[in-house]
């Protein structure tokens, strides 16, 4: 892809791209020399690093339950900041430039505060701007409900706004800035040889994000999937290529997979002897799904005298309300007992190519069991093999996991 | 005025008073208090104490002269901020409570950014709120102009705020909560003898705003007399009476007058010997004027050789540019030459009684010259009477002013 060729592109800047006037000036001098090339630049801002902190720990002063309503409006003031900043920054540079709050196009969302969901957006106003050769600077994270309240995406929202104005203005590509350069074959600070991805389709980058790689809001993805939105991933700090994220094409990659990853903090909880009837995972599941509790693999083993043994992973942080929950369930349908484990880890390996290629799993397995590490659950989905394995052995997993599919070396 | 037969009233809260997350609880404490007695409470917010200097520091940080649309964008954040939190400490108490922006209403403003006038007030979206029985939490100082850009009111806009909605709603009154208790006869840190008034006249609160005396902005006040609205000034750190602010009533004080006030910071500019032609102080003033330099009092002695001294003041941190501007006109015109004195102060007595006593100008000369202190330009309107003297002797003036017309005692 020519980066220079665009007519229309959004960019995004996060929270440490924008964490202190200084970057502000620094990405208003990036804009600047973009302006060069592209004729009509989005920009989607989010609040400067460490001030949606702030603010939520102002809300928790005030009682431990804030009402979502008013931490949205306390919430979105701090990108309101940022976009006020920049465009100034911008104008100081000769750059003519206008802010837009989400009420200011609309940004239309459902009413779901601190989780809404985007159903419309206008964006007459926002190409009036970009008609009178402004830079168009739009406040992240924000949207408002058809009655008018102001309404927040969820952390990372910021993204989903770029690749939904993206989407809504046919831009040309998407580009977001972070403070890391890309997409990388696994967590370089556990691998001296983890290697930045050139490319990795919308699929491979859900699977990771959901995975526990955070550079990526996993909704963003999912809408650039919907609407084929080529988002472009790479630092705010340097130059560097990023890693772009797209249609999957017959040359990406090649390689078997394109990436290994972790996630922590997750405990694995087991209904040991659960009685062999229809619908008593249903049973299981319905009280924890009602509370909200987001259980994430799940296992069942058809055991001795037709009992079964059902496990499934939670957060950490809501170990305690369901294990009160399974219990109540478990002494119900006649289980023989609940076990919890809490040193778990998630080792994941995920590419587009093991579609095609059966042997994959068990390489996987092969190379775990090489290195004494038991694995404790597995779980599979077209283009990703998990693997629960003990916390200990996290590390050590990803590495030889990295070198046996041979996804290092090359590092740009 | 019975405070608690009240049905509507308007409350607002300066930045002071939530100037921290203590401050907020404790102004949600006193609405609660205020809501077992009133059916009804509309409260106007301020931004946290600090904020908005904190908010103008970092624009200034981006360029000398930033925008000032998106000046306006970033200090509204502050407000919208402090709405929030209060909401939230309302709620925590179990008073229901919504929070309301300016665009959420709206309250239509002129286009005229970080200095904007309310053109129109929506109190639909309000009236729905109190009726449900809520709190409605209003952000002072904002407005949005028919496009729908931020606008700010300038400085003290708050109170404007609060005037303006007391007058839309037809509230019983306007409580502004500030950090002092009151309007005083003068300024207490200059004599231990100052004394808390019961009622001003809007007349006579205007003059002591226009002269120095901070404690409410003159815009709020002018709005409050054209709508009839009642303002109790009263302090939100304890339960003292405040001091109304209302229309003249017989019973007004019964004194001749009710303050004495000063003001430093500006500066006096003489322009000498000027040929003395009709149309000559015009041709003075007119460039001042372009310059948007807030020229104060004015005084013109037509002298020796049918050539007059005109004679002004002007804000101190505007000097250099009047200086200019008039040395040029001075040399147009033919004047003799431009002076000016940096050292000056304004002594004021204001009051309703002096309209109806001639003497009252007379004894204050009096009162002046027996200190030995010199009268360098006298201005006077219906009442109040002001003298620009030596700033040496400003603390010594007020206080033999405010003894000679016996304003102290009863300090309440």
């Amino acid at each position: 892809m020519n980066l220079n060729k665009a007519k229309l592109i959004v960019q995004k800047y996060g929270g440490t791209s924008v964490g202190s006037v200084e970057r502000i000036k620094e990405v208003a001098r990036r804009i600047e020399l973009r302006k060069q090339e592209v004729d009509r630049i989005v920009v989607v801002v989010s609040a400067m690093a460490g001030e949606t902190d702030r603010l939520i720990s102002l809300a928790r002063e005030m009682g431990d339950t804030p009402p979502l309503r008013e931490q949205d409006v306390l919430l979105s003031s701090g990108e309101q900041v940022s976009v006020a900043l920049l465009s100034m920054a911008l104008t100081e540079r000769g750059i003519k430039a206008r802010s837009f709050l989400s009420f200011q196009l609309p940004i239309v969302t459902d009413e779901r505060h601190a989780a809404a969901i985007i159903k419309d957006i206008r964006v007459e106003g926002l190409l009036h701007s970009l008609q009178e050769g402004e830079v168009a600077v739009v406040a992240g994270f924000q949207g408002l409900t058809p009655s008018g309240s102001i309404t927040t995406l969820g952390r990372g929202g910021s993204d989903t706004t770029a690749v939904a104005f993206a989407a809504a203005l046919d831009a040309d590509y998407c580009e977001i800035y972070t403070d890391v350069e890309g997409i990388y074959t696994c967590d370089p600070q556990i691998h001296s040889f983890a290697r930045k991805l050139k490319k990795i389709s919308y699929e491979g980058m859900m699977e990771l994000a959901g995975l526990g790689a955070k550079v990526l809001h996993n909704r963003c993805v999912e809408l650039a999937r919907k609407y084929n939105v080529k988002i472009l991933v790479r630092s705010s700090f340097n130059n560097n290529e990023g890693t772009w994220v797209c249609e999957e094409e017959e040359d990406m990659e090649g390689a078997l997979i394109s990436g290994v990853t972790y996630k922590r903090g997750e405990v694995k909880i087991s209904v040991l002897g659960v009685p062999d009837k229809p619908g008593v995972a249903s049973l299981i599941f319905i009280p924890l799904a009602e509370m909200g509790i987001n259980v994430d693999m799940i296992i069942q083993n058809i055991g001795r005298n037709k009992a079964a043994d059902v496990t499934f992973t939670v957060p950490e942080e809501e170990l305690e309300k369901a294990l009160q929950a399974v219990q109540q369930v478990a002494a119900e349908i006649g289980a023989e007992g609940v076990d919890c484990d809490r040193n778990i880890a998630k080792v994941s390996i995920v590419g587009g190519g093991m579609r095609s290629n059966p042997g994959v799993a068990s390489r996987m397995f092969q190379v775990l069991a090489r290195e004494g590490i038991n694995i404790l659950m597995i779980s599979t989905s077209e283009i990703k093999i998990s693997c629960i394995i003990d916390v200990r052995y996290t590390e050590l997993a990803v590495r030889i996991l990295h070198d046996a599919f041979e996804l290092g070396g090359n590092s740009v």
